[in-house]
């Protein structure tokens, strides 16, 4: 496997990570992710990692990283799926996510993007009032 | 990877299958999937295969077992994300799938599921007046 697929829905983009990520695998995905942000016009990302048993420092940074590109790009990233051990593991790691917000499942965090896209046309509209 | 994920959207469960189905993983699928249709009463099964560059006689039959078995339990199964040349294989192959249709992408595949559903429930409303 050469790439990780991501799903277009809608406006948010879905990526499910079933396989470990080697180096190349992540900066791949890292570029096609924000190629398709672009070419998309996409405001949110999803990264399902419920097939995941296990997710090390370098996962962990990549995951960091992604999110950190998709918020430059103005999306927001939720990532779901994640397995008590993982979350456990990523706090023993030490690893902190500046721009990702986490969810149960899939529902809950497009339900998530969906109240930041509220959010965002409101403060649009404020903005908009008060100039 | 023992499993496949599978992703809930609604009323509609989601595959992404990414690695080369082998006998164990392919039977697994079919087993969480058929499990998952009862335990959530999903009405639509997408099965996206853009990541796969080659679709073999087995993983056909397997995908095609995954519809009938979807099939029965009153659930429609849509594949999406079919490259030109996977379709030109399975055609060469003879693999021919009398309970999966194919949509371009997942929202395509969304869009003939909830058609689906909606004759459903037309079907259903002219049985009771008819009745």
């Amino acid at each position: 496997m050469d790439r990780i697929p991501i799903l277009q829905l809608g406006e948010n983009l879905l990526v499910s990570i079933q396989v470990d990520m080697h180096d190349q695998l992540a900066l791949t995905l890292q570029d096609d992710l924000a190629t398709m942000i672009v070419n998309k016009g996409a405001r949110g990302v999803l990264i399902d990692i419920s097939a995941l048993d296990l997710v090390d420092s370098f996962i962990g940074r990549v995951l960091g990283n992604i999110a950190a590109t998709a918020r430059v790009l103005d999306a927001r990233t939720v990532i779901v799926g994640m397995r008590p051990a993982v979350a456990i593991t990523l706090v023993e790691l030490g690893v902190t996510w500046q721009h990702m917000r986490s969810a149960l499942n899939i529902e809950l965090g497009m339900a998530l993007l969906r109240a930041d896209m509220e959010d965002a046309s409101t403060a649009l509209t404020d903005t908009h009032r008060a100039g």
